[in-house]
């Protein structure tokens, strides 16, 4: 069992968990509670595979992530309440997903033999996806799009992972440095709440 | 033209209705009203068909669905007035749509050699995730996450014809079984009002 | 550089600012915007491609359009109070991009041999659905659901085309005529507010 494969277990667990949160939050019932677990933690990935068209995408044929989802899912219900004062290790697994998943998104577009940008583009859609669609389900207006630097870290990310790839970097400092890119960015934007700058058109 | 075919246009004629009903409900236009229509009949099975790679999606190789959804479009349009005396029927049509889509969903995960629980994933998609996109496509919260046992019932038809098929029981004992406890389950739960009990994250 | 190409392009810039204006009006963060403009500009052609199985979808291949997205993007930011003005360009480009993409839906529908009421569909799809999951994105019933007439002219230029190609007419002429026949149905349907009648069921 190596390094990455525990990391992604982690982002799975994180992002299912979060997604159940949400859902019970919404007062959804225990089905539509899952189903917004299981699509947070791998709508990034699925839509990423239906674009690229990989086939079937990957947690049908890894059912292992659909065990973990299941698991995760149970444990957020247990501990629900509990749940509160463990916002700071979720927001921690959360950007170890976000940065696992961004990982995983720009090897994935390399391996494709892509254009840069839309190797970023995959590799954001991976890590962030998961958010949007249990927004989407939850009838809100995807939170990313409105809130603190989220997807944004994503692309830094995956432009640092490119810019080492071309310079042949060993592959586990990529790693290191993507997901130290990622999570440096997170923690500096929730600690100083920074968000983008917005600006709106006048009616 | 086999039982199996009956039910399945049966179960398209009553999702599409039912769309039909939601839409005007919502006063969309008439084309509104025609895409709820017919993502609620063929929505579960093309998010199936588009997450195993089966390609194109079903209604592109078999352009019957298209004219029995555009039929039962203007069926559902031209008896909008009398069709609130129809519930029952509808509610039995859309039960065996139900039941229907759940065969064939596991049937279809079953030919791909796909993992148990991909196939119930599959199976339930299939059958209830019409109702999912006419809901997000009207601006709501999806019904199923909410109220009532719906793919729960799915769930356990396709544990059911799992579990025959792995004993070998003849394929109509099963299509029989698989529809009677879903049709079971469904009657059940709408005549005794049961839902799934819920929980909620206190704020 | 054919006329086919800059009408193309064309199309591409006035769907991405459209999406951007729209996404500001949300208030939504510059990240939000970028995305609702992507999914705006490359949405109908992403389902297209998706659900006939073309993969990678089209702008995995050809990034001039993320680039041109990326252009308009900040355009739209950077000339955002002086586009009140330019409304009345944006509608014809908006226009000239509905008649575009309704073609190149038609012909990818036929290169693949699909009856023609599912070429109708891509091609309808193709056109209209980008501005369905900008509105879903952005938390709103999609527009095009409830005003004026859209997707009607989209469904009608597709018969025009399938229609003159049945009989061998020049592809020059074919082209001239469906977009012809969409740009008049929306200039006629928006000078005289014209919408599809609608119907609601009383409750």
């Amino acid at each position: 069992m190596t390094l990455f494969h525990v990391l992604d277990i982690l982002g799975i667990i994180s992002f299912a968990i979060s997604g159940s949160l949400v859902a019970m939050r919404k007062k959804l019932d225990p089905f539509g509670v899952f189903i917004i677990a299981f699509a947070t933690s791998v709508g990034g990935g699925t839509l990423r595979d239906v674009l690229i068209g990989a086939k079937p995408v990957f947690w049908m044929k890894n059912t292992e992530v659909i065990f973990l989802i299941i698991a995760s899912y149970f444990f957020a219900i247990i501990f629900r309440k509990k749940l509160k004062y463990l916002n700071k290790s979720l927001f921690l697994f959360d950007t170890i997903g976000l940065g696992l998943y961004t990982i995983m998104g720009t090897e994935i577009g390399l391996n494709y033999n892509f254009h840069p940008i839309v190797i970023i583009s995959i590799a954001t859609m991976s890590a962030s996806f998961g958010g949007v669609i249990r927004d989407i389900l939850c009838n809100e207006i995807p939170v990313i799009f409105r809130k603190e630097i989220y997807a944004t870290a994503c692309v830094f990310g995956s432009i640092t992972f490119l810019i080492l790839h071309h310079f042949n970097v060993n592959e586990s400092i990529i790693y290191a440095s993507t997901s130290f890119i990622i999570i440096s960015i997170r923690l500096v934007a929730v600690r100083f709440h920074l968000s983008l700058p917005t600006f709106y058109t006048k009616k």
